[in-house]
């Protein structure tokens, strides 16, 4: 069972807690967007988007970049990587499951020998 | 994109923030255990664990059976299955995001004709 999971896992899997933040990333998957277009979108306020993406960008989930031609504008992208942790963790413990379960029918065969 | 995500999804990313769930679901995905078992494993007191597993049964992750012999145990299993939409969530997550990053590569491969 290798079911040990990092902070960083962690985080991920708290940032996608949140039906806003998971609106939010399957936005950015469709490409990078500025805060004030992700607040559009979504129907959110600035600040209550501000803060979603201050705890996206935290979790790594998100990263920002500030825009040359407008120094106040940030564009904000999917750092999809860090979903391959969450996902791997999922794979693993549906692996462990599958093998235990494997082991119990050999197990139950064996018996009714 | 395809993104909308429905509330048994949601659940299941809301149960799965807990470190202390994740460990529920690690050591389950193992083999069924007691919520006894559960607690010693995880170092937490009944109640603590108690209130976890009612969230992870509520969000269908786990589910739990009567033990025959002793009416007051009861034995919680995996519910593998649920995990199925979250993965399926993170996989469309990646698709979507690989899909525009190779369209945004031909457009920039064009320009630069």
């Amino acid at each position: 069972m290798a079911n040990e999971i990092d902070g960083a896992t962690g985080a991920v899997f708290e940032a996608l807690a949140d039906p806003a933040r998971r609106q939010v990333v399957a936005l950015l998957s469709g490409g990078p967007r500025r805060a004030g277009q992700l607040a559009a979108a979504t129907g959110m306020s600035a600040p209550a988007m501000s803060r979603h993406l201050r705890m996206l960008l935290a979790a790594g989930v998100v990263e920002d970049e500030r825009i040359e031609t407008d120094a106040r504008a940030r564009v904000f992208w999917l750092r999809p990587q860090s979903l391959v942790a969450a996902r791997a963790w999922l794979d693993q413990i549906q692996a462990d499951w599958n093998s235990q379960l494997a082991s119990y029918k050999r197990h139950v065969e064996g018996s009714a020998r």
